[in-house]
Protein backbone atom coordinates (compact mmCIF):
# COMPACT_ATOMS: atom_id res chain seq x y z
CA UNK A 1 0.00 0.00 0.00
CA UNK A 2 1.52 3.51 -0.68
CA UNK A 3 0.55 6.90 -0.41
CA UNK A 4 0.64 10.25 -2.94
CA UNK A 5 2.80 12.78 -1.00
CA UNK A 6 4.21 10.05 1.72
CA UNK A 7 8.10 10.85 1.58
CA UNK A 8 8.82 7.05 2.61
CA UNK A 9 6.19 5.60 -0.48
CA UNK A 10 7.83 7.86 -2.56
CA UNK A 11 10.86 7.77 -2.06
CA UNK A 12 13.71 5.53 -0.36
CA UNK A 13 14.20 7.81 2.47
CA UNK A 14 18.26 7.96 2.53
CA UNK A 15 20.89 6.18 1.24
CA UNK A 16 19.96 2.00 0.69
CA UNK A 17 21.73 0.20 2.61
CA UNK A 18 19.33 -3.07 2.12
CA UNK A 19 15.88 -4.00 0.91
CA UNK A 20 13.62 -6.91 1.97
CA UNK A 21 9.85 -7.36 0.67
CA UNK A 22 8.67 -6.33 4.11
CA UNK A 23 11.12 -3.62 5.66
CA UNK A 24 14.28 -1.83 4.22
CA UNK A 25 17.37 -0.49 6.34
CA UNK A 26 18.65 3.50 5.09
CA UNK A 27 21.46 5.30 6.22
CA UNK A 28 20.30 8.77 7.08
CA UNK A 29 23.07 11.22 6.84
CA UNK A 30 21.83 13.72 9.86
CA UNK A 31 24.68 16.03 10.35
CA UNK A 32 27.00 15.24 13.16
CA UNK A 33 25.60 11.81 13.62
CA UNK A 34 27.20 9.62 11.09
CA UNK A 35 26.13 6.59 12.67
CA UNK A 36 22.11 7.00 12.13
CA UNK A 37 20.04 4.26 10.21
CA UNK A 38 16.40 4.09 9.90
CA UNK A 39 14.20 0.54 9.56
CA UNK A 40 11.18 1.71 7.09
CA UNK A 41 8.05 -1.05 6.85
CA UNK A 42 7.77 -0.97 3.03
CA UNK A 43 3.76 -0.51 3.31
CA UNK A 44 2.38 2.68 4.64
CA UNK A 45 1.78 1.63 8.27
CA UNK A 46 1.24 4.50 10.80
CA UNK A 47 1.72 3.37 14.60
CA UNK A 48 3.62 0.30 15.22
CA UNK A 49 0.82 -0.99 17.25
CA UNK A 50 -1.04 -1.55 13.30
CA UNK A 51 1.41 -4.39 12.80
CA UNK A 52 0.12 -7.80 13.27
CA UNK A 53 2.38 -9.32 16.68
CA UNK A 54 4.25 -11.56 14.10
CA UNK A 55 5.65 -8.41 11.74
CA UNK A 56 6.20 -6.24 15.16
CA UNK A 57 8.64 -9.42 16.10
CA UNK A 58 10.28 -9.49 12.30
CA UNK A 59 10.47 -5.27 12.83
CA UNK A 60 11.96 -5.52 15.87
CA UNK A 61 14.21 -8.32 15.06
CA UNK A 62 15.37 -6.58 11.99
CA UNK A 63 16.45 -3.42 14.49
CA UNK A 64 18.01 -5.58 17.20
CA UNK A 65 19.82 -6.97 13.84
CA UNK A 66 21.28 -3.49 13.10
CA UNK A 67 21.89 -2.12 16.71
CA UNK A 68 24.08 -5.32 17.23
CA UNK A 69 26.28 -4.55 14.07
CA UNK A 70 26.79 -1.21 15.38
CA UNK A 71 27.46 -1.84 18.63
CA UNK A 72 29.76 -4.34 17.67
CA UNK A 73 31.42 -2.26 15.04
CA UNK A 74 31.54 0.79 17.23
CA UNK A 75 31.24 0.53 20.78
CA UNK A 76 29.06 3.66 21.64
CA UNK A 77 28.44 5.17 24.84
CA UNK A 78 24.93 4.13 24.65
CA UNK A 79 22.17 3.11 21.82
CA UNK A 80 19.28 4.67 20.91
CA UNK A 81 15.93 3.38 19.16
CA UNK A 82 12.46 5.81 18.72
CA UNK A 83 9.49 5.69 16.09
CA UNK A 84 7.78 9.36 16.53
CA UNK A 85 6.72 9.93 12.50
CA UNK A 86 5.12 13.42 13.87
CA UNK A 87 6.08 14.93 10.21
CA UNK A 88 6.59 11.61 8.39
CA UNK A 89 3.78 9.71 9.89
CA UNK A 90 4.95 6.44 8.00
CA UNK A 91 6.47 3.74 10.64
CA UNK A 92 10.53 3.60 10.36
CA UNK A 93 12.77 3.51 13.53
CA UNK A 94 15.51 5.33 14.43
CA UNK A 95 18.41 3.17 15.35
CA UNK A 96 21.39 5.88 16.24
CA UNK A 97 24.71 5.21 17.68
CA UNK A 98 25.34 7.48 20.41
CA UNK A 99 29.13 9.03 21.49
CA UNK A 100 29.93 10.78 24.89
CA UNK A 101 31.73 13.30 22.35
CA UNK A 102 29.02 13.59 20.37
CA UNK A 103 27.61 17.26 20.02
CA UNK A 104 24.13 16.52 21.63
CA UNK A 105 25.51 13.76 24.87
CA UNK A 106 23.90 12.93 26.62
CA UNK A 107 20.68 15.10 25.37
CA UNK A 108 18.29 13.72 22.85
CA UNK A 109 19.52 14.32 19.08
CA UNK A 110 16.56 16.28 18.96
CA UNK A 111 17.20 18.25 21.52
CA UNK A 112 19.51 21.41 21.54
CA UNK A 113 23.76 20.81 20.94
CA UNK A 114 25.29 20.96 23.85
CA UNK A 115 28.96 20.79 22.46
CA UNK A 116 30.79 21.19 19.56
CA UNK A 117 31.54 17.19 18.42
CA UNK A 118 35.32 16.21 18.26
CA UNK A 119 35.78 15.92 14.44
CA UNK A 120 38.02 13.87 14.73
CA UNK A 121 35.78 11.02 16.40
CA UNK A 122 33.20 11.81 13.90
CA UNK A 123 35.64 11.05 10.66
CA UNK A 124 36.48 7.81 12.76
CA UNK A 125 32.87 6.79 12.82
CA UNK A 126 32.17 7.82 9.18
CA UNK A 127 35.44 5.89 8.00
CA UNK A 128 33.75 2.68 8.83
CA UNK A 129 29.94 3.44 7.38
CA UNK A 130 31.21 1.24 4.33
CA UNK A 131 31.56 -1.77 6.29
CA UNK A 132 28.92 -1.23 8.73
CA UNK A 133 26.46 -0.66 5.56
CA UNK A 134 27.53 -4.36 4.62
CA UNK A 135 27.40 -6.03 7.97
CA UNK A 136 23.52 -4.84 8.51
CA UNK A 137 23.14 -5.99 4.80
CA UNK A 138 24.43 -9.16 5.20
CA UNK A 139 22.65 -9.14 9.11
CA UNK A 140 19.61 -8.56 7.28
CA UNK A 141 19.96 -11.01 4.78
CA UNK A 142 20.61 -13.64 7.20
CA UNK A 143 17.22 -12.74 9.34
CA UNK A 144 15.01 -12.45 6.47
CA UNK A 145 16.58 -13.55 3.39
CA UNK B 1 20.44 -7.49 38.97
CA UNK B 2 20.50 -4.22 40.54
CA UNK B 3 23.26 -1.51 40.56
CA UNK B 4 23.66 0.55 43.04
CA UNK B 5 23.54 4.56 42.17
CA UNK B 6 20.44 3.45 38.99
CA UNK B 7 17.46 5.52 39.26
CA UNK B 8 15.44 2.84 37.52
CA UNK B 9 16.88 0.01 40.49
CA UNK B 10 16.19 2.60 43.21
CA UNK B 11 13.14 3.72 42.64
CA UNK B 12 9.72 2.95 40.84
CA UNK B 13 10.88 5.77 38.51
CA UNK B 14 7.33 7.71 38.38
CA UNK B 15 4.02 6.75 39.51
CA UNK B 16 3.54 3.00 39.85
CA UNK B 17 0.55 1.76 37.39
CA UNK B 18 2.09 -1.98 37.01
CA UNK B 19 4.28 -4.46 38.18
CA UNK B 20 4.70 -7.89 37.26
CA UNK B 21 7.84 -10.32 37.60
CA UNK B 22 10.17 -8.88 34.47
CA UNK B 23 8.36 -5.06 33.96
CA UNK B 24 6.83 -2.69 35.31
CA UNK B 25 4.68 0.69 34.00
CA UNK B 26 4.90 4.00 35.49
CA UNK B 27 3.42 6.81 34.74
CA UNK B 28 5.94 9.88 33.80
CA UNK B 29 4.71 13.19 34.91
CA UNK B 30 6.31 15.31 32.26
CA UNK B 31 5.07 18.80 32.08
CA UNK B 32 3.01 18.94 29.42
CA UNK B 33 2.81 15.24 28.03
CA UNK B 34 0.13 13.81 30.69
CA UNK B 35 -0.19 10.98 28.24
CA UNK B 36 3.38 9.86 29.13
CA UNK B 37 3.88 6.32 29.97
CA UNK B 38 7.46 4.23 30.53
CA UNK B 39 7.64 0.14 30.27
CA UNK B 40 10.64 -0.17 32.41
CA UNK B 41 12.81 -3.57 32.17
CA UNK B 42 12.70 -4.80 36.06
CA UNK B 43 16.31 -5.96 36.26
CA UNK B 44 19.57 -3.59 35.17
CA UNK B 45 19.99 -3.70 31.50
CA UNK B 46 21.21 -1.16 29.56
CA UNK B 47 20.51 -2.36 25.84
CA UNK B 48 17.78 -4.07 24.09
CA UNK B 49 19.48 -5.99 22.21
CA UNK B 50 20.81 -7.07 25.31
CA UNK B 51 17.44 -8.90 26.03
CA UNK B 52 16.83 -12.51 25.14
CA UNK B 53 14.72 -12.93 21.69
CA UNK B 54 11.85 -13.86 23.86
CA UNK B 55 12.35 -11.03 26.31
CA UNK B 56 12.52 -8.75 23.61
CA UNK B 57 9.01 -9.98 22.20
CA UNK B 58 7.98 -9.85 25.78
CA UNK B 59 8.96 -6.33 26.60
CA UNK B 60 7.65 -5.02 22.55
CA UNK B 61 4.03 -6.70 23.31
CA UNK B 62 4.05 -4.85 26.49
CA UNK B 63 4.84 -1.45 24.79
CA UNK B 64 2.21 -2.55 22.23
CA UNK B 65 -0.54 -2.56 24.84
CA UNK B 66 0.28 0.86 26.26
CA UNK B 67 0.11 1.97 23.30
CA UNK B 68 -2.80 0.02 22.15
CA UNK B 69 -4.75 1.86 25.30
CA UNK B 70 -3.94 4.89 24.37
CA UNK B 71 -4.79 5.26 21.05
CA UNK B 72 -7.95 3.96 21.57
CA UNK B 73 -8.61 6.12 24.84
CA UNK B 74 -7.10 9.14 23.79
CA UNK B 75 -6.68 9.03 19.79
CA UNK B 76 -4.02 11.08 19.83
CA UNK B 77 -2.62 12.51 16.24
CA UNK B 78 0.61 10.12 16.62
CA UNK B 79 2.00 7.60 19.16
CA UNK B 80 5.35 8.08 19.93
CA UNK B 81 7.79 4.91 21.10
CA UNK B 82 11.92 5.40 22.46
CA UNK B 83 14.30 4.06 24.28
CA UNK B 84 17.22 6.37 25.23
CA UNK B 85 18.93 6.03 28.22
CA UNK B 86 21.71 8.50 27.28
CA UNK B 87 21.08 9.44 31.22
CA UNK B 88 20.00 6.49 32.79
CA UNK B 89 21.14 3.38 31.11
CA UNK B 90 18.64 1.24 32.33
CA UNK B 91 16.48 -0.01 29.54
CA UNK B 92 12.71 1.36 29.63
CA UNK B 93 10.96 2.64 26.81
CA UNK B 94 8.82 6.12 26.77
CA UNK B 95 5.31 5.51 25.50
CA UNK B 96 3.97 9.11 24.66
CA UNK B 97 0.21 10.30 22.77
CA UNK B 98 1.46 13.07 20.83
CA UNK B 99 -1.77 15.93 19.66
CA UNK B 100 -1.65 17.77 17.14
CA UNK B 101 -2.42 20.86 19.42
CA UNK B 102 0.71 19.78 22.27
CA UNK B 103 3.62 21.90 22.63
CA UNK B 104 6.21 20.74 20.66
CA UNK B 105 4.24 18.87 18.04
CA UNK B 106 5.29 17.74 15.42
CA UNK B 107 8.59 18.45 17.08
CA UNK B 108 9.86 15.27 19.46
CA UNK B 109 9.17 16.01 23.21
CA UNK B 110 12.76 16.71 23.75
CA UNK B 111 13.00 19.42 21.12
CA UNK B 112 11.89 23.04 21.84
CA UNK B 113 8.05 23.97 22.77
CA UNK B 114 6.77 25.46 18.96
CA UNK B 115 3.74 27.03 20.62
CA UNK B 116 1.75 27.22 24.27
CA UNK B 117 -0.40 24.10 24.73
CA UNK B 118 -4.00 23.72 24.40
CA UNK B 119 -4.86 23.94 28.22
CA UNK B 120 -8.35 22.94 27.91
CA UNK B 121 -6.96 20.19 25.86
CA UNK B 122 -4.28 19.25 28.17
CA UNK B 123 -6.69 19.06 31.17
CA UNK B 124 -9.45 16.99 29.14
CA UNK B 125 -6.02 14.23 28.87
CA UNK B 126 -5.62 14.66 32.06
CA UNK B 127 -9.01 13.50 33.51
CA UNK B 128 -9.01 10.63 31.81
CA UNK B 129 -5.49 9.12 33.29
CA UNK B 130 -7.23 7.31 36.20
CA UNK B 131 -8.96 5.20 33.47
CA UNK B 132 -6.50 4.90 31.17
CA UNK B 133 -3.97 3.60 34.22
CA UNK B 134 -6.41 1.28 35.52
CA UNK B 135 -6.57 0.24 31.41
CA UNK B 136 -3.01 0.08 30.99
CA UNK B 137 -2.72 -2.15 34.05
CA UNK B 138 -5.36 -4.61 33.11
CA UNK B 139 -4.24 -4.99 29.58
CA UNK B 140 -0.57 -6.23 31.03
CA UNK B 141 -2.00 -8.19 33.64
CA UNK B 142 -3.81 -10.16 31.20
CA UNK B 143 -0.56 -10.23 28.60
CA UNK B 144 1.59 -10.97 31.40
CA UNK B 145 -0.06 -12.36 34.14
Amino acid sequence: MRVAGCTLCETEGGVPVWRGARVRVIRAEEAGFPAFYRLVWNDHVTEFSELSPADRALCMEAVTRIEQVMRERLQPTKMNLATLGNVVPHLHWHVIARFDWDSHFPAPVWAGAVRAADSAALAAVQAQLPVIDGAIAQALTALLG
